[in-house]
């Protein structure tokens, strides 16, 4: 998957400055947001949308939700070439979910750099961000691979539906982050991470199905292997958090414990609140309530935690949920190293501390 | 028009209330966003999307995208009462934008209580103000009045259109804030316009025309009339801050001059800088560049625009403006209470000060 990635990510990128070019000029503003009834403003529009946009992209990342639905796409029996604008709709609008959450996190670092709003201006970033919820869309008006009505119809739908999810799961979590105590199921914690991380994946993958016309067990299959997978991640991520800091007590700094600093409700902290004795439950649920914590405190939590065998129990899930996951690939008929490019896609987002 | 808004607006609300009950439950969570993978949080949803937007709607605001989109409808020939989900999709999108305009504006207040963000923390007011632009869209797939696929698609299509320009417009808008100098023409300003606030007139136009399944001419012919009225109101709007400031020189107060104090770049700003003498113009540049004036300095600047005739040149603008506006309805084949309406509504944006 590794070399996938890298041999897809010069197309995809060059699909993308399609789409929003690093120059913008009043040509292209015509050509993509129609003729103007006045006279549009290239300049302002540049630093308004383009400069933001590419200043995110040229940080990094490894494009993976567009070269995933490109694998997809082969493994459907479809030449990916042929596809490639349509990369850039989960790509661009997972960006744009970066940009808005980091405004909504207060974050201040985004891939080694400031963040975008400490850049451009909140105002700026943000509507750039939201912008971006709506310029890959509109690929599917352009509709380069000549879908039928059908099929985009379809493909609206399925959007609305998953990005309407999407907003359901970052407000649990935003809301549950605001709240003092822990309340919630661990039930709950994966429907949030199925809404909130879930939603682009299966983006992904039911862009895939719909624009190749897959029978509806196929996109299903797909778009739960998605799912599961993105819950997995999320999991594997928390799990990260919590062993890494321990791995390195003694060594303090400004990395520690990051989601007991934040008060994050992970499922590790659900199950341990739910696992420990009374007192050290009550105990790490103070420590998540405080507005600040020394490192010791923030080591204590973790030891809780570590204690109540949350962590164990979060690795078995999160293996269980990539086993699922695989079977959903098993269940299909799709060349064999398609499958096996998902199946190491599933492992490698779980395992990646190895 | 005051009468007919005054009638549907507790019907409007009753959709609304429809899309997002006022107290969700559980039951509702799975017939608007489908069955959960694992288990919803309506105690969370509540607090993040439910209770955001009903506060925002409860501190009124007249309806009128909702209630011009059932005035298109009738219009048409159509019975409105059948129409009503569709007159929500105009309407909660346009109040989604407020919260995120007020957070991007960093705005205090808003209807005459703080601003939502300053209520609810910034977090939860963006995601709920960005699940309104996808929320409303899905009434498209709910399709209640059993649309055909092709309208289905035009209408998705057309907003898909519609929201990239209104994000365009507003990065405009935002860009040309953070810029100190006035360097865009007035052709530049109406195209903001004709995008920020346009769009969503073109909306409630467009959405009305293309389920009632409208010729594309009428679809065009009312997107205009909305675009038009639209860029009219937002002149008048600028037009009633320098006349309300002027008229009451000497009491001077938080609301006096308001744009200029923001360094906003107005069609009439636009204008006087061009129209003024050398050191005139220069003297209203450098106080809309200051970061902060006195009241008797932004007086300055409001004297400059009236001496430049920049009130008198925006005025008629705007009466052209809503002249072409009410152009465009008479040449349609509607009903004459109808055209009275559409033409009694572009008096009424554009003369508000009478």
């Amino acid at each position: 998957m590794r070399e996938t990635l890298a041999e897809w990510r010069p197309a995809v990128d060059d699909a993308i400055d399609d789409l929003v070019p690093r120059e913008i000029d009043a040509e292209y503003l015509e050509s993509f947001f129609g003729e103007p009834t006045y006279e549009y403003d290239p300049e302002g529009i540049q630093r308004a949308l383009s400069d933001p946009l590419w200043d995110l992209l040229d940080r990094g990342g490894k494009r993976w939700r567009a070269v995933l639905f490109l694998v997809f796409v082969e493994g459907f029996g479809h030449d990916p070439t042929e596809y490639l604008p349509y990369a850039c709709i989960p790509e661009i609008l997972h960006n744009g979910t970066i940009i808005v959450d980091d405004v909504e996190d207060e974050a201040s670092i985004r891939r080694g750099e400031p963040a975008l709003h400490h850049v451009y201006g909140q105002d700026v970033a943000l509507n750039a961000g939201n912008a971006m919820y709506f310029l890959p869309l509109k690929i599917l008006t352009e509709n380069p691979a000549g879908l039928p009505a059908e099929q985009r119809l379809a493909a609206y739908e399925m959007l609305m539906y998953e990005l309407n999810r999407t907003h359901l799961g970052q407000g649990m979590d935003i809301c549950w982050h605001n709240e003092r105590e822990v309340r919630i199921t661990p039930e709950q914690y994966l429907e949030m991470c199925a809404c909130k991380t879930g939603c682009l994946g299966r983006i992904v993958a039911r862009l895939a199905a719909i624009i190749t016309d897959q029978p509806s067990e196929v996109e299903e299959a797909v778009a739960n292997y998605a799912e599961l997978t993105s819950v997995a991640f999320q999991i594997g991520d928390d799990i990260l958090d919590v062993e890494n800091s321990l791995g390195r007590a003694g060594e303090f700094g400004k990395e520690f414990g990051n989601d007991v600093r934040e008060g994050k409700k992970t499922l590790l902290v659900i199950d341990a609140i739910e696992e420990s004795p009374p007192g050290r439950a009550e105990r790490l649920q103070a420590i998540l309530e405080a507005d600040t914590n020394t490192d010791e405190e923030v080591l204590e939590a973790l030891s809780i935690i570590e204690e109540a065998g949350s962590i164990d129990d979060a690795r078995e899930r999160a293996l269980e949920l990539a086993e699922q996951a695989r079977a959903e690939i098993d269940g299909l008929d799709l060349d064999e190293e398609t499958s096996e490019k998902l199946r190491e896609f599933t492992r490698f987002v779980v395992d990646r501390d190895t």
